[in-house]
């Protein structure tokens, strides 16, 4: 099984469907599907179910591959459920959630043109199809900087031995996905990742469980550091529309071990801004979500995919 | 020509596109459009024309097969029209229709989780492909349940001769298509289904026209039974939101009978509620749907299709 | 490349993917991306930016091909980026652009029940990745005719020599894209082309550069008439909901001149109404948008596509 990476097309299919014209053209179409029964008990003190949440949570299409040439890649992801269209600051139906096309230069160095996953905290990269639990953090919900439109650039550096270095940018509206009207604020990613002893099999840093049992062992330590320049959401790429433009700066700090299916992984995140409350002519108030947050989960594959 | 149904994925596909991987996968995607230029005129006085209704009534697409294995079924089906998307009840669009996940026991037992359409009334479950007129009946409209998402099941028992029963159940939400928050009153739906002359040709039975002509008489009969416990819309799964809970009991007997090409169904509706008026704080009321409708047709295929 | 027509489907398929049963069945299935990054500067005197504009400008599926018979041909269209899916007018997403089925009697003829672009100006016909700029012009914003839905028909006369004449006509509801509701005035549109030196070499008529470099000159010369009886928004098939029901009026002439490279289009568009302002019982005036308009563009190919 081949991990999905929200950070690049895959042109090396060997699941899904998958259609190529020599090296000219490369369709693969994927889909996900997320079907969810479950129950909420908010009070501590005894276990009556307070609510029921049963949905299909997730239904995503995916569609990616190269056009004209492998160089040349593209990345298109819509999701149709319902609670994955954000439907909770407004009422209209967003089906888009990426659309991105690339450049490869080399092995090394790759850049991208569009909407995508901002290079941020490593639970929000990793592709909902890899994870561990049905749903994300909560420290995520509330600090992740989420996709953004824009230009990305990725690059790793070979150290010293198997150890690598890996670069990436990214500077964007600074106004989530699918906004309608830019000013000329703007967000300025840069994350760097460091893996003293060399690549993941199957790019296993960017999924949560050991499913390849990494004979060796294999560690990412990594910090993102963003500004947004003029926010006009609560957090930056998501949330209400405040009442007055702030500049954000977030800090990130992630890693993730993994060895013999063991896999540690935590994320520290941390998002300010100079005067956080902002106010309307009424004087009503929304805020942007400054504070921290911390993320970890250690796992044990029981057994080895058949 | 297969019929579809719309309790099962297709996994012997005549027609359409179908792409298989050894019995590792199968994804078969069919779409279906319906474009209509029609007239209403509810005068009974003269024929002058009302209201024209011209529209893309209709436009599906429908992905099914299996994965990793034939017994893991899906079948998906969004819907792209504006007149199909649950405008109605507010202006979120509503793409996704169905989207389930099927593991198969046995020739005779298969359970489902996900969305799809409940074991109601035939018409209803009869997929729009395979209706006979453009629409469903009226009747339908008031009495149909509709959709749900939750767990469902179908068992086949062979009788005596060819005769058989079908048993079909279901334990959803109560709150139809795509809700949000589901509190924690459920609806349980059970249907028997009874064909003392064996099984129709190519699922006869959840198509209108015989059109295989069928060349013995057959005969199917059926009863379901849904409570709608804590019903929070108007028919339970469908219509707008009430102003209180309601408990919903509905009572649906239908049948069918084909034979050299005659086929007649007919179906009767009912449903129930304690207490069908709620009203809120300022004294507005919204009611349940409650009474009883019934719908049959006659017909006969005049020629064989090509 | 093939040249893709808003006004047929694709049935020699030469790029993107195409699935063929014999003559049975044919899917061709492509999409189309554009992001985009710009800034507008409103004010003269200085270049300082008011304002950026990044963003998915477009991301289409389109799916077309024939069912049953080479003769009956499908064309559908769908868009899933939020610029494209008519929010201007209100918040309900419309992801259909195109749904039509075509019926060919001859290679002379053949008419299309459904939703699709009627045959208004040229630039507006022609399809968004055949453009030569990102977008289409500000007078084709006011004039354009768009999409509408009901009958089309499509006839080529050869004239003397290699001139010939196509005569295209239109009977659709005058409301435009996913009305709901339709009253009883219709929009009637009749367009007529004449080209005296022959057909355009792979439908260059219909895109904007001349990426063919015609050996020898080729010339369109057109006029459409449209009459929107009883229209309901400001400009007929597109624009704001009126107050009160008017008759609109359209003019269009167009050409395009091709020759080794060069190529020269210009349109003239006018809409008129008897009484463009419409009035609601407090008094608030909506109006038709009536006047002219024209764009006129030349350009040379500086070299052969590879």
């Amino acid at each position: 099984q081949k991990v999905e990476s929200d950070e690049r097309a895959l042109i090396n299919v060997q699941e899904g469907l998958g259609f190529q014209k020599d090296s000219l053209f490369l369709l693969n179409l994927r889909f996900r599907i997320q079907n969810r029964a479950g129950y909420n008990n908010i009070r501590g003190d005894n276990f009556s179910v307070d609510m029921y949440d049963m949905k299909v949570r997730r239904l995503r299409l995916r569609l990616d591959g190269f056009v004209l040439n492998p160089k040349i890649q593209y990345y298109i992801q819509m999701a149709f459920s319902r609670s994955d269209m954000d439907l909770e600051s407004g009422n209209t139906a967003q089906t888009l959630r990426d659309a991105i096309v690339y450049y490869t230069f080399s092995d090394k160095f790759y850049v991208g043109f569009g909407q995508s996953k901002l290079p941020g905290n490593r639970q929000r990269v990793v592709s909902s199809g890899n994870l561990q639990f049905a749903d994300r953090s909560v420290a995520n919900a509330f600090f992740n900087i989420d996709r953004d439109f824009g230009f990305f650039g990725y690059y790793t550096q070979p150290l010293a031995g198997r150890s690598l270095a890996m670069l990436k940018g990214a500077v964007t509206t600074g106004q989530g996905r699918n906004s309608f009207n830019n000013n000329d604020g703007f967000a300025y990613t840069g994350r760097i990742e460091l893996l003293p002893f060399g690549k993941f099999t199957n790019n296993g840093d960017y999924s949560e469980g050991d499913q390849q049992f990494e004979p060796k062992p294999k560690l990412s330590l990594a910090a993102t550091v963003s500004r947004n320049h003029k926010a006009t959401r609560a957090g930056g790429q998501t949330g209400l529309v405040l009442y007055e433009e702030r500049n954000l700066n977030s800090l990130i700090l992630d890693g993730v071990f993994k060895y013999t299916g063991w896999a540690l992984s935590s994320e520290y995140m941390q998002r300010n801004a100079a005067n956080p409350i902002t106010q309307n002519a009424e004087g009503l108030t929304r805020h942007v979500f400054v504070g921290h947050g911390m993320n970890t989960q250690l796992s044990k594959m029981v057994s080895r995919k058949s």
